[in-house]
């Protein structure tokens, strides 16, 4: 699946030797080669549990990694969290340059709707608007870039689990429910019982993502996660570890994967590859 | 017209006092009091030629100043263009901090996507969404943020009348354009010749609006301009009045002028409002 995404991914992105070449290649180099590609997983996951056409889904997922990819690049800038180096490779504006990188996640946002709004994505109109609305919410400042902005004025603070919670509902866990949700409206009628267990399912992994982060800042090694390790305690950024402690973050996030697969048990094998996407995230070394 | 927009633009944003704040101020700042409200009075203007409901033309006009107002809130930025003073007060990155202009100016354009996607703004969905996609594409790579990239990439270069004017196509142009296609596209059934026209039309006053603002920084102070003067000349950028020279420039702007209202003329009395508002890009002072 990340071997299709990175074809999708690089046909829809303008061509390196397409004027402004500095531009077009910066955001190729943003988003393609690397990463673990969990919010198009979890699209195509959650497409496959409501029947969609994969061909189908295949919009829907690259949008969400497009704004999964500006968001990153944008993270790393000088201002933000001014981090050198991103999958291993040197980051956006590293490889480049600042204004390049701020306009590389500029013109990747303004991608991902367009790629969203390309005629015939979906069968009704309609429903592909409230996906291009979907998407939009969860990327603004109720949700996405909200949660960065939360993240920022927390550095430093003493947060307790239920606003560090609130802080990662919005920075990762907004994204992650639109790219399940946007997967399971690709089908033609997409089951509100299954809707309302994928948008569960992908509160739970959502958050289990952000706890397996904190406890793997802590204990990889930079090499292992493609990005400078240690990087929260370092900054005092409130972390699960930090909150809860090793063990307890550790049991979190096992309790955050159990309920996540009771939220899609009543739908048995259709259901398979979230059952081994939540098992994927909750286990994953880097 | 400006105040209507004000109202309007005033009701779409996520309110101040709603978390995260400090967000929310920036991106209130960044939109709110002043501006000439170009994009949005072309849009109701082609809206108003083409039979639009103006209600409906506002969503479409906000859109676009959201993105023309996040753009000017990341060209300011340090990295970019470095500016202390946008529309007589200081930058937002200044009133702010850098990372919070920059995330404001990222949610701008999602709210932008999310005003545009907004349910039943247009009679049918399936334009709706050509919409979007417009929008997309004339604010992304190959539109305003690649004129960008562009114009980023020519500073200090001796770039030839056409080059130049290739830079502003992308950079200004694209989203003007996209101002009058948006709002003829909120009309029920906009005539073909009619949206031809506009598209003429915008083109015209389009790249009449920077060769007067090329005039304009050479000659207008910063008071007057509510942006730093004489900022391209410090920093060898090319422009209208270093390539044409000041009185070829102001002929030159006579003559998109003359371009765009011979586009027009077919319609009359209806395109009234089109005819005041090329009067007022060619004629202004500030």
């Amino acid at each position: 699946m990340q071997h299709r995404m990175e074809n999708v991914l690089g046909l829809l992105l303008p061509s390196a030797d397409i004027a402004p070449l500095h531009l077009h290649q910066a955001m190729r180099y943003a988003i393609l080669g690397g990463g673990k590609r969990v919010r198009a997983l979890l699209a195509h996951a959650a497409g496959e549990l409501c029947g969609a056409d994969p061909d189908k889904v295949d919009a829907a997922a690259a949008a969400v990694e497009l704004i999964h990819a500006y968001s990153l690049v944008h993270d790393d800038l000088p201002c933000m969290d001014d981090d050198d180096l991103r999958r291993g490779k040197p980051s956006c504006h590293r490889q480049f340059d600042e204004a390049t990188a701020l306009l590389a996640g500029d013109a990747l946002q303004s991608l991902a709707f367009q790629v969203l709004a390309q005629p015939a994505l979906c069968d009704s109109a309609a429903r592909q608007l409230e996906m291009v609305h979907l998407l939009a919410i969860a990327s603004g400042s109720r949700g996405m870039a909200g949660g960065q902005a939360i993240d920022l004025a927390s550095t430093g603070l003493a947060l307790c689990q239920e606003e560090l919670e609130f802080m990662h509902v919005h920075k990762t866990g907004a994204l992650i429910r639109a790219s399940a949700l946007l997967g399971a409206y690709c089908a033609p009628d997409a089951d509100q019982a299954k809707v309302r267990a994928l948008d569960r399912y992908a509160k739970c992994i959502g958050l289990a993502f952000q706890v397996v982060d904190d406890i793997l800042d802590t204990q990889a090694d930079t090499a292992t996660l493609g990005k400078t390790a240690g990087k929260d305690a370092e900054r005092s950024k409130p972390t699960y570890v930090t909150i809860l402690g090793l063990s307890r973050a550790r049991s979190f996030t096992q309790e955050l994967h159990a309920d996540a697969l009771e939220s899609i048990a009543p739908f048995g094998s259709a259901g398979q590859r979230l059952v081994e996407l939540a098992a994927f995230i909750t286990q994953r070394k880097f």
